[in-house]
């Protein structure tokens, strides 16, 4: 479990730096700048929990995840050339972030026992609407939308597990065969530039 | 009760395909025509719920409702140029689904006792707040802020509704008393072209 | 306690009417107006009570609040050219309301046996959130995100309360001087125009 641990702040601290270039990018002031780091890396388990009920809502029993959050906004204020260099790594921080968020969030629906096509959808919200939640605030579309396949992995993700669940797999192993599904699927996702089938006759211009 | 299930299952069609036919508009990809499709149908529903604390919300407890969208996406995206022949059926179905969504979230609000102002609120939200967030996910200030007055036939019906309380009618006939009045007021509204009184001094140019 | 209550209404009053002028800018009919202006006043409490769990939210124990709204949208309305004029005023009773609502959800967090920093956070969502919310429903990337220090004011009231705490002051006190403290800086930050550090290189162009 400590190995989980450990991807839950990398998979923040990839999360809120996210925010950190988005925000900067739209040129906030530094208070900006925290606030939607903090909601790229909360956002989805903040409207998980609330969803179902589960209140105070996660990072209300530990102020260690604002503490990640603020670290990680003063690496990317201070640090922003060093952040650009380390695309890659971040990349792999961000997807490892995105299977472990997704299978956490998926399951806290099955230990509800919610619907395991909702326990999916709860996933994917857990690992996705972070984002979303970002380009809202900062008043663009939520780039998922367009033309990531971001949400896709995740939904894969959830489908292996239950899968994976009827063949009595224990537990962690089974974690971590779905997180990395989840990140194979979407780092090959970023390589090779796939996205969801076209379905406009014509290219937007 | 089977003519108030399938009015439900009328508007949830009506509420998706609104949704489809808004994001194929900003050209997303199929996955954001889900979610928008979704959060359109389910988007009212989803914050009374978490408003009222009745969680984990409705949608949760039954997979049907993701099915009901996502069979309405697919024939949105494939049927395109047939839904935009249909738009008088789906303003039809539109503003069932709109008096229904209001009255089941005005008696939601009647069942814990809040006051019959707030419970008329709670409707108009469940009726109204699907297409804001669709709005507001696109990127665009929510039409009915502007020149609808959905709202307004919401209010309307939950007013009536209060108003045949009184009289000790039977719960079934003022359901749908209730939702008839919604349906004509916005049909009304729509063919006519009613919008609440410009407060400005010139028009918008 | 009374004082208290009148802080309450003259901060819902002046909270709404900021809602009223940005959503008359945008050229909103009436119901876009009242809403705005109820989401302004109400949006920050509404938050902090979803994010605890205390639910129905705050409002719908009350409809005195949406009478306030509703009475303000009518003078922001009728008396527009008045309302422009009592600017100086207006600030006044906002940056009352801003530090009545922070240290009200300050103290709905204590009151759970929350961490400090996390009082100091909700105290804040409740304050400013309503705020963010009126931006993002126009359209526009929320204004305190850029350039205001309205955030900063409440943080050092909430981190002032919790010194003052330890000090076993009593709790009316206390409030109050917290609540001065975050309209004193408040107000001098509009005077002097303060804003956080500039992080950017040069100046936006």
């Amino acid at each position: 479990m400590e190995f989980l641990k450990l991807v839950d702040i990398l998979g923040t601290v990839a999360f809120s730096i996210s925010g950190v270039i988005a925000a900067m990018d739209k040129r906030l002031d530094m208070f900006g700048i925290f606030i939607i780091a903090f909601v790229t890396a909360m956002g989805g388990g903040t409207l998980r929990d609330i969803l179902i009920g589960d209140t105070p809502v996660g990072w209300m029993h530990d102020p260690v995840y604002g503490v990640i959050v603020f670290i990680s906004v003063v690496i990317g204020i201070v640090a922003t050339s060093v952040i650009k260099r380390l695309q890659k790594t971040l990349l792999l921080f961000d997807s490892l972030g995105l299977g472990f968020f997704t299978i956490l969030g998926l399951e806290k629906g099955l230990a509800l026992g919610l619907d395991p096509a909702i326990c999916i959808a709860l996933g994917t919200i857990t690992g996705c609407f972070g984002g979303v939640t970002r380009d809202i605030a900062l008043n663009t579309i939520p780039l998922i939308f367009q033309k990531e396949i971001y949400a896709t992995a995740c939904i894969f993700g959830g489908v292996l597990y239950f899968l994976l669940l009827k063949t009595g797999l224990p537990v962690v192993p089974m974690n971590l065969i779905c997180i990395a599904a989840i990140v194979i699927i979407r780092l090959v996702a970023v390589r090779y530039n796939w996205s969801l089938p076209n379905i406009y006759g014509k290219p937007k211009t």
